[in-house]
């Protein structure tokens, strides 16, 4: 299962994403200017800004009317009172609240912060916008891996990453928010060691490791670099969504 | 600075590892088998099952004596006396308990469950053993990176990695508990986006995302792969302990 090498390569000049366009053929395009194809057990890892542009999720925020409960958290964290608002809409609980900062769950379950609403790389045309999440990351990974299967006939697993904050630790790491047809959580149970010993470990975070993995190679500062292909894989057996990673409420100790 | 294709291989027919065993004899040889030689920017991520047997953190569960606090908390915890002992003493502050588990933050500042401790993977001759993480991880990830200077010649970087849960997430994901020549909390503050602006993610927890795709390679399951050279950073400016991860208490929301 586990592979003894893994190449990491970050597809080159991916142009701006724009509302409607193809992604599934952009990792195709960028393929090809590698001389490569897609093959079955391949992982593409997709940087959520290009998902969430493709599909449309950017606001104007000259649109937004913020509420009275969105000014108020506005006035706690010193946040515009239109993202806030957004922040809101996306969320299905306020953890959180410091200057700059609302830690949510966000309606998709994953705890993060600003739900995710990016300010940076959104094209400047002297509106102010904002980018939410893709409205059901895991379905855009379904539909993507599809549309590969159809366009390459290669059967590949498709991640959609993020860079998130967390508890206890500085610093951003790439996390799936998206995953599909790969075991995105790792059952090792009842596996012995090189001793025979059952593993006291129990369950990898695979699709979060990728996740970090690809972000080693996609960069954060305008490096236009939305696109990573993991080669050195098996066709994976399992298929496992990116929200069987998030811990459920009543069991996490740390909300 | 993002290098465009990494590459992730882990080193092959690494033996079982001993008190006083010269791990970076062990990278040097693991590579020789693969015929390749250490380059400046190359990345070695080392588990810390080996270093920790190497550095002899072994403890014969025999030699443990419990405290009455240990024994409290073992029956909270439904988890063996000495073993709690071991993770007491290892840690600085017990901050949730339950069944099977005790999250600490361990004397290194690290959170995470049991202190790190680990009864898996431990030669099993009869005795009970319990492996404790290395003293001063980040003190042994710059003698290792020294230790491959002189006899390698090259400027490396060096990473002890460990399986590590989380908050709000299931699944472990590989962690750095020790770093040495890399920007480990990578600083983007004031660096312009693609479009000119400046971003709004400032940290990269680059280490962690090194610790985690180099765990894509080493697998858990007794597969006896736990050295992993990551290949394609150019040589890197900064020079950061993992130690600068860990999020100061007082900052931290979730603790």
């Amino acid at each position: 299962m586990t592979p003894r090498r893994l190449e990491l390569v970050a597809l080159p000049q991916i142009p701006t994403v724009e509302r409607g366009d193809d992604v599934a053929g952009l990792v195709l395009d960028g393929l090809r200017r590698l001389r490569r194809r897609l093959k079955s057990g391949d992982v593409v890892v997709i940087a959520q800004k290009i998902v969430s542009k493709a599909e449309g999720r950017t606001v104007d925020l000259a649109t937004v009317k913020p509420s009275a409960r969105a000014k108020v958290l506005a006035r706690k964290s010193d946040k515009d009172p239109r993202v806030v608002e957004l922040i809101l809409a996306e969320s299905s609980e306020v953890l959180r609240v410091r200057s700059g900062l609302i830690v949510v769950a966000h309606r998709q379950g994953f705890v993060l912060a600003n739900a995710g609403i990016d300010q940076s790389n959104v094209a400047a045309d002297g509106t102010e916008r904002a980018l939410l999440l893709p409205r059901d990351p895991d379905a855009s990974c379904r539909r993507l891996r599809k549309q590969l299967k159809v366009k390459a006939g290669a059967d590949v697993a498709v991640i959609i990453n993020d860079s998130v904050g967390r508890a206890w630790r500085l610093g951003t790491v790439g996390t799936a928010l998206g995953a599909a047809g790969l075991p995105s959580l790792l059952d090792l149970r009842g596996m012995p060691d090189m001793f025979g010993r059952i593993l006291r470990v129990t369950q990898v975070g695979l699709a979060d490791q990728l996740a970090s993995a690809a972000s080693l190679v996609q960069g954060e500062a305008g490096e236009g670099t939305p696109i990573v292909l993991v080669r050195g894989f098996r066709r994976f057996a399992a298929n496992q969504t990116a929200a069987t990673l998030i811990r459920p409420k009543i069991e996490d100790l740390f909300r």
